[in-house]
């Protein structure tokens, strides 16, 4: 569910008609629905209300600070994965004991100022990783609080590259491994409270969740007879959306396998949804510049490039691309391509759309996670403005870079 | 051949030591050879002197600055592809009149700005863009300059998306239809003045290039005894490098091929090279942050990303990387990866490398091309700093982003 419709042959974002918003801010442009956004957040919020767990929105997914700042007012908290997203969740006045911190590769530099700034806990991915974070405590005389986060070697069903629950992954550590970890008593700076596991991204079944969550359960029994009590599972995110004819399950679905598992437990629980809030709720507005008409192909080159938008060239993703004005009910088979140099920059392959001409615009549909924030520069193209609809409201939520932004930083010898 | 050598089990590039400057500007960090860059240059100059053709540096490749001034000061001409291109090649001093500009999808504001610069020429990509130009010109009363860019249906037997000669690309003109442009009269604003031919990147034989030239002179022939006489003749770029264990002719081979085919021709040759020349005048600069060793793989965590350079997860590309310090014949099998969330983040897998320890430095060679110019914030990373080393001498050419870069052009709501 999203809140771009058609009204009498527009589409609108909420109440506001998207090709007001395309001649005013210009193409390429990214456009958010606040609504949807928040519908998301509540619909995962209530449909585990009875374990009442901390939701942390992934920030890598679209970190933009006014999307932020939306979900934090909500009660919403924050999944980091790097300095710069620690940044963000400060600036937008995220309160740290609502941010959890994973990554493979925590920098010294990056591990010293979230221990300063007392997030909730490390996500910690490795042996050196927790030796690093216990001797950077100790050097600061603190405790800080981490959660190991296991791989339980699951087949999430996704892509290769958004696979992250498996042994051959980078991610995480192995049940052996763990319960040495759990065990020892040499870390004299870290807490050991929590477990995470995060398997993957895009998910659209139960079945996986339900594999690894029933895996931690029994390492969880097992601890306990240990004498080893925690306090947090995090079972992180990955939950899937429609981009296409995917028939993902529903927040109420993914509850109703999830709760029975994890009730019985006493264990406080977190939820780290990236995709699955913000997928959705946002667009990439761009104009046809051009119908080219090859003795082999269609080919409608619009505006924006693999720059703006890198997920059907990187994962081979499918996103829905509709006009913002519909004309006809005629067709065309075509690729839908941007103005950059390399045949990687599609947007859409041998695909029927409505007929389009010179000047028209497109949406480019679910382009809110992993759009702007795998943005780049590449072709030395400005990367674009983003917007938000909120109450029936229209907010410049990032400029339009301009050509200085490009050589920012340069000096020229 | 390039000036990246080990000296007493020290990495220098021409006469720096390598781990001096990691120290120095942190990492990760590209490093470019001055001395690599131009000897690429003038070798492929030399090689071609008997055409005296003008050399076009393919902008895209690495549009830093610095880089395109000291080819600009050296003679060369840039390749450009966009507005944004159009702006660094006149900040570095480029004379508009050794500027080619390609893409499939030129805006009207590229256009008109590239006209108002009197660039040599535009290659144009199809009929409709021709018509834009045309209309534009008509408009500031000019009559401006362009090249035809044919499609010559080759195979160039690279990876899939840097293909761009076959009639399947979007790319470029089929020769029924380049002969129809350029027989009308219609086009009053506008004078073609030469053909373009463009087939792909990292090509290492000479096969499809000598393939498509005959092609492209043949149709030239017939051209001629229509009465219709060209200038130039632009053979694009393409040309491959050594990454691993490729044998790509050599500048030498290749103009040996290419030149008794050009040289009955009165035409004005254009060549566009760009990883050829910066290819390998970079390497990127990580530090190991952290070995891991699971169950069934060794992880080298390293402290760049796909976001610094996304060339193994988009193309599958194969990069050589080495220690900075040589200390020891140990080697190990690992995934030398990132500390980005998602299993695309990788640089090598499966590579027996040196064995190294957590701080050390590793050098990711041939990443002047399509390195830094693909880069990314993905994950609130600041992308990193780029040094170039000329004459002994260390030059910072681009510093690297701090938090607030990260932010810049965002508006809290």
């Amino acid at each position: 569910m999203h809140e771009f419709k058609y009204k009498d042959n527009y589409l609108y974002c909420e109440d506001i008609n998207l090709y007001d918003l395309a001649c005013k801010f210009k193409t390429p442009l990214y456009v958010y629905s606040y609504k949807t956004l928040i519908d998301h957040y509540e619909k995962l919020k209530d449909a585990f209300k009875e374990l009442n767990p901390l939701i942390c929105y992934s920030v890598k997914a679209n970190s933009n600070l006014s999307i932020l700042k939306a979900l934090v007012e909500k009660g919403a908290g924050l999944d980091i994965v790097s300095g710069g997203e620690l940044y963000r969740a400060l600036v937008c006045g995220c309160n740290p004991k609502k941010i959890v911190y994973a990554s493979v590769g925590k920098s010294e530099e990056e591990i010293e100022e979230a221990i300063k700034r007392e997030i909730l806990f490390f996500n910690v991915e490795s042996l050196p990783e927790l030796e690093n974070i216990n001797n950077i405590s100790k050097r600061f005389k603190k405790t800080t609080n981490v959660a190991l986060r296991i791989n339980p070697d699951i087949e999430p069903k996704t892509h290769k590259f958004i696979t992250t629950g498996k042994l051959t992954n980078k991610f995480g550590i192995d049940f052996n491994t763990a319960l040495d970890i759990l065990k020892t008593k040499r870390f004299t700076n870290v807490k050991i409270s929590g477990l995470h596991i995060h398997i993957g991204s895009q998910i659209t079944e139960s079945l996986p969740y339900v594999s690894a969550i029933k895996k931690i359960l029994k390492f969880i029994k097992r601890l306990e007879k240990e004498g080893i009590n925690l306090e947090y599972l995090n079972i992180g995110g990955g939950l899937g959306i429609v981009y296409n004819r995917e028939t993902p399950q529903t927040a109420e679905d993914f509850a109703k396998k999830i709760l029975p598992l994890l009730k019985p437990t006493k264990l406080k629980i977190i939820l780290e949804p990236g995709r699955f809030i913000v997928g959705n709720a946002g667009v990439l507005i761009v104009k046809v510049l051009y119908i080219k008409k090859t003795p082999l192909k269609n080919f409608v080159i619009v505006d924006g490039g693999m720059n703006d938008l890198i997920r059907p060239a990187l994962y081979g993703a499918y996103h829905k691309i509709v006009p913002l004005i519909k004309k006809t009910k005629d067709t065309i088979v075509a690729d839908i391509v941007g103005p950059i140099c390399e045949s990687a920059d599609f947007f859409a392959k041998n695909r029927r759309i409505e007929l389009v001409k010179e000047g028209d615009y497109l949406a480019i549909l679910g382009a809110g996670a992993y759009g702007f924030s795998m943005s780049s520069n590449y072709n030395s193209r400005k990367r674009p403005a983003e917007v938000m609809v909120k109450n029936n409201k229209i907010y410049l939520i990032r400029k339009r870079e301009t050509l200085k932004d490009l050589i920012r930083n340069e000096i020229l010898i």
